[in-house]
């Protein structure tokens, strides 16, 4: 069915116009007639696609997840048959901070939409949703990798996850200049060697 | 000189008023036009007191980088005369997280700025001023912690530093309610009870 795919291409430029809007100019001017100009089309063929800019900015949400899971996928494949949960987390981590231009654009929309969450009920159920599944899943791998034996059996998981998921925290450092990426991936580093044991 | 007095007085205000429209209605909503209404005043009246959005902007969080010290200040003050290090930063965080409602208005005006950083050289500049001045003081903190004995010696400081801040992150966590205060608490107390060698 051709049409269907024209339609979901058609959205997928929409949103990555979107995604430009949000990180050349930001999310105060995020509007259906920015995006419209910025993807070559009128207001009435945008609104064919999203009728509301609640629509299109959650399509543009989820489409920015689903690039950042490929990302994570990716670096997931490079690490071979049974990774150590520390390189799964540091690929996790890594991917989801703004160290390349990718990463910086889908993290400049989570924030464009968590800024949206405050203030949108239905937004903000959903952006709770992704952040508790992000959560889980951590959470998950921590409790295996106490099973495993590659986590001291003393750590507290929830606890852990919690930690690990505030280092999220360097986005605001990097996109500032206020810490080098170099810095952010050492200090990373170190933080999941103390986790494992081995710092 | 009441007149100067005075001055102050209703920039103040004004400053606040933007606080709430950032707070309640979000960053998208902050204009001149909005803040002269939620400050009960014209915008020409605005207009008297700041030339423009970014001088507007720029005082607010200044008052806000303010009332954040001020804060800090009276948690420090509650230590006594010589606190452990591990208190100082302990006190130092939670007043950073939007743990309670005037934390919570300060730390959204924050967020605010930082996005305005983004898309304008001048803000950004002086944002990045404010993070490398956090970023030195809890390094000399913690290089004065190890000079005393506080801090095990073969911790690196800059990376201890980076880690400290990168909890900040806990911010976005909370305001979506992906974790709760207590939580928040529990974990940056594991951090500091870990890094000072208490747990």
């Amino acid at each position: 069915m051709p049409k269907q795919v024209d339609h979901r291409e058609r959205r997928e430029t929409i949103a990555r116009a979107l995604w430009r809007v949000v990180d050349q100019r930001g999310v105060q001017q995020l509007t259906l007639r920015e995006v419209a100009q910025e993807a070559g089309i009128s207001l009435g063929q945008l609104q064919h696609y999203f009728a509301s800019r609640k629509a299109m900015l959650t399509f543009a949400m989820d489409l920015a997840a689903e690039q950042t899971a490929e990302r994570v996928g990716q670096g997931l494949r490079g690490l071979g048959e049974h990774p150590h949960p520390r390189e799964v987390l540091r690929v996790m981590l890594l991917e989801t901070l703004p160290l390349h231009p990718d990463a910086r654009a889908t993290s400049r929309m989570s924030a464009a939409y968590v800024l949206e969450a405050l203030h949108d009920e239905d937004v903000r159920t959903r952006a709770r949703g992704g952040l508790l599944e992000g959560r889980a899943l951590v959470e998950h791998l921590l409790r295996q990798a106490v099973a495993d034996g590659h986590l001291a059996a003393d750590r507290d998981p929830a606890v852990e996850t919690g930690l690990l998921l505030a280092l999220t925290g360097f986005t605001t450092l990097l996109e500032l200049g206020a810490v080098t990426a170099e810095e952010v991936v050492a200090a990373v580093d170190s933080h999941l060697d103390r986790l494992f044991g081995g710092g």
